[in-house]
């Protein structure tokens, strides 16, 4: 795939600002600032990296206000966010679509229905009662369980196992050798043994839903475990049985939610952050990387921290943690000066 | 399934304390204090929770002792933990059995020697000298390497890898997509380069062990890494090699433990806790979430933070932590007023 | 296998200091200190371990420097890490080679170029345009993606899946249940949804690279994510997308790397680090278990602790921390010890 610049202005809907001659130049990709080459258009999200696209090779450069005196072919958007997309979708690499059908391989069981255009890869296995909607994609090894549901449009990677009894919306997309619909981590202690608690529930996953590789949502003890429409998970997350997460929610790499957390919508846990169970979070807070939740938060706060606290107090708290050995050095000195006057005020009187 | 509440409390062995009425009402599920619905049946194991019961909508209460004024049919029970195992078990969603015999797909290699009662599922591999023990379940895609033995009534779910020389006993489940004895990380560096040192080893999981989705258990340098009897592993866990777990212990998601590590019988480890490599913990010791243990610790303690210490005195160091800014103010104010009690002094002297 | 101390002396170049008929006695296999018998042979890489040998039941130890009155077969060699790797690599259990062919049972699309001495297991499948290089070994369920391209002497594990328009060189090993060029968590927020930012790019893994089981490797928006030669990876590792790792790094189990950082050559995560996003981390530096590095750091430090600093200043801190309740107590009682003087003082004056 190659634009002119004046091309890819048009179909990024872009003001374009360069010469006659620049705009009949070539674009073959999207490239990073520093690692541009002429051939590639590259992009300024941040006011900060200006001064470095004008050491850019970059044959042009997506902005959201005309940068001044730039040598360089300018598209200006409105939304370089969005504009970016774009472009990366016009340079994407061309791959051959997965087509419609079942691969002979595939293991497909009784009162399964399967709509039109859908793709059901080498080795799959569909149990009973499965219902897979319209031009959704199973990629090979793929296992999904008895009476699960997947909208339109879902795109399961390779590897992927869903049990029994899960439910997808259209548009949900699972990354490689994940699993949904595992049993949850509930034992009771009877009689010497830990006895697991049966998972009758299953798990529901919301349209527009996106699932990074090796995750791990359980099931329900009772009722569903729920990832609300547009939530987005990154790889190695572990979500716990009867987790209820909101809409539009952002979880990052390796997270882990304990069992019956609920958040609410539009809630971003950064990476490695872990919740204890039963833990409440409202709407749209954020929770910094690392942090350890252990009481319930209200909607539109930020946290950070062991345990997690409002970030601004814990940014006090590490600025202190930081300085420690030397608030400590202070104290003992402090002792000692008070042990002195102590001493001189007892002469005296 | 259904059944009325009469029948439930037969079948759970419970006291039934309803009206003759309501004694003939159906129930068809367990469901959750907040969330269940008429045809539900819910349970009190907290105290606390029972304020909330009064204001549920289920049909019938699973409880420990009888709760007064009540106006609702109660199953009084011993051990509301075990009953509530047994009405899940009742209502249970009903799958198909696997069934018996070896996907036609499959690949069996030489001298395996599979029991009877066993199921195979499609592509799944097994190599030579495998044994599988009776009634057990290997589903589909999973690898079961050369040597390997699996017990009795073992449940190996869709996508599992087991290496060479492993061996199950009976009653383990290993959920999906989860690797076992995958080479462990432990290399020297000679000549410039990181040179990986062969793993002899085996790994041994003993009798109702279950391991969760995504998990890693690495086979031994020499010898066996070791999963005692009736210990239950989360998803996502990482167990490096030579590492020896005792019996009945509870290992949450995200749990790492380095090499050789060694855990007594009963030991509880939260999510995201670390172990160092080599760290030793006694019988029953619990240690909490996100913790990073990296001095030996006796049986029968319980331990958190980074490093992790005793839980009573964590909690001290954690409250002075987040109120170490104060302090630090504190240390600062009184620095000036024993400078100032010091300019006193020297003035008078 | 079995071999005389004498003739495990010569296969690892060691020189023998026993007695001729125990230089005739069998070893057949490796064993640790505490826990060999008579037919293993032990070995001491830690000065303070010489004490346990004498303990110990092995038939011989392999040894730096000779030790002095110890009743027990020596193999003094000059590097033991090396003599040990090639002791295990004697005594390591006979595995059936995978041998060479297709199984009948794998997808191979079109254009696909497969070396001589290569084996694809059951069930894998393999996009159009692939390229796999001689003695390569793709296992059962694997599936590799358009136009990615293996090297010679590659080793990928059951159930792994690549994506398209990865390369890896020879050499390289991935573990099984990896997923290897997985989109990345990139999501631009327009028009009140996330939108996925698309990624155009691919990974680059550099010969000898080995990676882990149930690890993830996203692929880039533009350009690459790279691991250099040499580096190894642990279990259930994170690398996000547009991630460059240099060469010779050892990544252990559970480390988060977010998108863009990049590694030098030579450096050490421990078990369960976070980087944020864009954190270069230069040559040599070693970052301690659980730490969470936020700043960039140059070459050969040493950090720990979260938020991650130089590691002595983290031991310093982290000693103070433990001890801070004692010193907010001595802080409360110089608060009324001040208090104390200042009365006296202005009684005075």
């Amino acid at each position: 795939m190659r634009l002119t610049i004046a091309q890819l202005a048009q179909r990024i809907g872009a003001e374009l600002v360069a010469g006659p001659d620049e705009a009949k130049s070539y674009i073959t990709a999207v490239g990073g600032v520093e690692t541009a080459s002429k051939s590639d258009v590259t992009f300024v999200t941040d006011e900060k990296r200006v001064g470095a696209v004008g050491a850019s090779l970059a044959g042009a450069v997506i902005v959201g206000s005309l940068i001044k005196d730039l040598p360089k072919s300018q598209l200006v958007v409105k939304n370089v966010d969005a504009a970016l997309i774009e472009a990366l979708a016009v340079f994407a690499p061309k791959l051959k679509a997965p087509g419609e059908g079942i691969d002979p391989s595939a293991r497909v069981g009784n009162d399964v229905r399967i709509a039109k255009g859908v793709f059901i890869g080498a080795g799959v296995v569909i149990d009973d009662g499965v219902e897979i909607g319209a031009d959704s994609v199973v990629k090979s090894g793929c296992k999904i369980g008895e009476k699960s549901k997947l909208g339109k449009d879902c795109r399961i990677d390779s590897n992927v196992v869903i049990g029994h009894n899960c439910s997808l919306g259209n548009n949900v997309i699972v990354q490689a050798n994940s699993t949904i619909g595992s049993t949850g981590f509930g034992y009771s202690f009877i009689d010497g043994e830990h006895r697991l608690i049966p998972h009758n529930g299953g798990v529901v996953i919301e349209d527009f839903v996106e699932i990074g590789a090796n995750c791990c949502i359980d099931r329900a003890k009772f009722g569903n475990t729920i990832i609300g429409a547009g939530t987005k998970i990154d790889n190695l997350v572990q979500i716990a049985h009867n987790v209820v997460i909101g809409k539009c929610c952002l979880i990052a790499g390796q997270v882990g939610l304990a069992g019956s957390c609920r958040l609410g919508d539009g809630v971003v846990l950064a990476g490695q952050v872990g919740l204890a169970d039963n833990i409440r979070i409202g709407d749209r807070t954020m929770v910094g990387a690392k942090s350890g939740v252990i009481n319930n938060v209200g909607p539109d706060k930020k946290l950070a921290m062991i345990p997690a606290i409002d970030v601004k107090e814990a940014l006090r708290v590490v600025a202190q943690l930081l300085r420690l050995p030397r608030t400590a050095e202070q104290v003992k000195q402090l002792v000692k000066r008070v042990e002195e006057l102590e001493a001189a005020k007892n002469n005296k009187g």
